[in-house]
């Protein structure tokens, strides 16, 4: 418990997610506000609307991340922050609480804050992360990358959607945002991402919080399988060289790779591509999309050297070539363990049975965590689903992880900086 | 040997086969005459010219076959005919003897018969079947197909291309086309396509000629998957229902049932779609396309029913529905015993050492056997490649095929109507 004893509002909170999830909704109950679009901005602007009835001030930066400031006492706009966020946009449909959780809560935790009058002595600040799902432009994380320096800002600028629009475009015609202050260099004392697991563990384990101390390593990998087009009568069996069969094996053969290294490794095949598949030919080509996690760097290591080792195999027997390629990673992730304990500690306090648990998605919150002490809230999400219309969490569990957030930041907002920092 | 003992001329084969060949060429020396295409057009117009130049009268019909006859001395249009052809389009690109080698030796025949200036007692005719490939418009030996009314004339012309033009469209502008005159009724006595092999059988067994006694009966089945799309990083592997691991174990299942059925069995994944692939989410659907094929269609109902009882146990593993749906049937066909002994002993003549064979692909002359005594000759091809650019074969194997029909069908053509049907 803090020192105010202060409570969060569980029914403010859950009618700010409702009100949230009325812009961009779909008639099968989920959320479309892809990034930089209308629904986006509609969405953005209602948050706007909110952080300013609390006398926050709103800022900008260049790729569109929005922060609201509730300063501290002596009004230094440059005074590091305690900083709660996550973000407004969706996959194309996705769900009311992935990101809005993160960016709602912190709301509710602002609310709470200026209900309580409370002069603050570091000032905090609610941020909006742009284009984290990346569902309209690549990469994901874009606009905390961007913030931490990870990803170059005219780079990003640069991608285009399906449609050919351009992102810069988009950029440049958001007038709204084009009129809000740039945000000033400001640094970040702690950043704190509360977010709905998107998997099933906390639901199984019965536990209504879970603590993350770290997130998966990951590695996306193209493999590129080169056989031969044959007629798929003539061609006895023997004699084919099947490039989609050949991708069927080494997809099969990294899921027993990722289970060999239960219970935290995955392994994912988001699709085999062949071009100009026919349905009497026997693919003489395929691409297939491979993701691989663990928390150790070392065990993803061995992983995708067995994946490898399997593949060349597969590649011989067959006779295909097998070129896998790296196309993408993500170094795993330690969250700050001061940040951490204050939230274990937290959960303790309100007696809620916590556990430690391992991100295996990407947050921005990794992106953070490359410059700034970070830390993250799961609550449990119904049945592991996430980034699909029928996401769920319960208004119980929403408020829980809020208040256990509250109780730890309100010491860092409102005690002595420099015993806070300690 | 025949009475006649006349011979066909090998370099006017080879060369009716290049200059064909011009006709569409692309730069990497394959061919692409898309059925009903200017490019298609322009080498029907080549095949014209030449028939007309033996004083052959050309026909079509309502979906755009072509005919050339050689007239009996009676002068009967309505006289049963001997039919020697196959089709001139092409794959996108294909090869420069897929098809068009069976209308070229064709077209050798007639010439050969019109240098011995014989009569003939019955008529020879040259067909050239309209969009054999389907590689434009499905289904493919769409006009063997309407010929003998296994497809219905008005369905095929309401088919559209991927870029919405209509069969009928592109038929009703076919001026060239519209002013041959229609074929009257008149039957098939006999059907002969000779064809490369489109395999590697012959060139693996040093055969110069295959005598195919019938095809493979085929099934095309849709293999529906339905899992559940879950987060690559958040779901523990064992928690899964991922479609494409289950789609990609259907297909590996579905080739150890054709190799289990050797070596006439076949089973070919042309495609596994997912819809929406992305590349960290494991697939909640997929669809896998599979072409099974064997001659005796017990074996085949039996390979079916097999691969029904693997699918049912992956989908019961894995926590998916697996539906299969047959979507397309071709019987096994058995060529006309007395057209078949007719090429054995007319390629033991020649003193070639021909191997009885079963067609793996599909080819017009299924069609017709489903109506009229039909019959085919496969020559070797270079690497059993087909379907492609690389697509070769030999000059002195054209010619010897040719030959073998020529003797084979002389007798039937020159000889007593009654005598030679019997």
């Amino acid at each position: 418990m803090p020192a105010s004893g202060a409570r969060v509002d569980e029914a403010r909170l859950w009618g700010s997610l409702e009100a949230l999830a009325r812009i961009g909704a779909t008639p099968q109950g989920g959320v479309r506000r892809l990034a930089f679009t209308a629904e986006d901005r509609a969405g953005r602007a209602h948050f706007i609307a909110q952080c300013r009835a609390l006398d926050m001030r709103v800022e900008r930066d260049a790729i569109g991340n929005l922060f609201a400031l509730m300063s501290s006492a002596d009004g230094d706009a440059q005074r590091a922050s305690i900083m709660v966020g996550s973000h407004l946009d969706t996959q194309a449909p996705g769900g009311k609480y992935d990101g809005a959780y993160g960016v709602m809560c912190a709301l509710e935790i602002a609310r709470t804050l200026h209900a309580q009058g409370r002069s603050l002595r570091t000032p905090f600040e609610i941020v909006v992360w742009a284009n984290e799902e990346g569902a309209r432009f690549a990469p994901p994380m874009m606009g905390s990358g961007v913030f931490v320096e990870r990803f170059a800002l005219e780079d990003m600028k640069a991608q285009s959607d399906a449609f050919g629009a351009s992102l810069g475009e988009d950029l440049a015609t958001d007038t709204e945002l084009l009129a809000l202050p740039p945000r000033p260099a400001r640094d970040v004392r702690a950043y704190f991402e509360p977010h709905i697991e998107q998997g099933p563990i906390l639901e199984q384990q019965g536990a209504p919080i879970g603590i993350v101390v770290g997130a998966q390593a990951v590695r996306w990998l193209d493999v590129q399988i080169e056989g031969f087009a044959t007629h798929a009568g003539p061609t006895p069996m023997p004699l084919r060289r099947d490039a989609l069969l050949a991708a069927a094996e080494v997809a099969l053969a990294a899921e027993v790779i990722a289970l060999d290294n239960a219970p935290h490794g995955r392994a994912t095949a988001g699709q085999i591509a062949v071009a100009d598949p026919a349905r009497n030919v026997a693919p003489g080509a395929a691409k297939l999309w491979l993701d691989l996690r663990h928390p150790d760097e070392p065990v993803l290591d061995n992983m995708i050297a067995r994946l490898s080792e399997t593949a060349a195999q597969i590649g011989a027997r067959r006779r295909v070539e097998i070129a896998i390629k790296l196309i993408w990673r993500m170094e795993a992730t330690r969250f700050d363990p001061a940040l951490v304990n204050a939230l274990r500690s937290a959960a303790q306090a309100n007696g809620a049975p916590a556990i430690d648990m391992i991100s295996g998605a990407g947050h921005d919150a990794l992106h953070l965590a490359l410059r700034y002490p970070a830390a993250m809230l799961f609550t449990p999400c119904e049945g592991g689903i996430s980034h699909n219309e029928a996401e769920n969490m319960r208004s119980d569990h929403a408020a829980l992880a809020c208040q256990i957030l509250y109780d730890a930041i309100e010491p860092m907002l409102t005690g002595d900086a420099s015993k806070a920092a300690a």
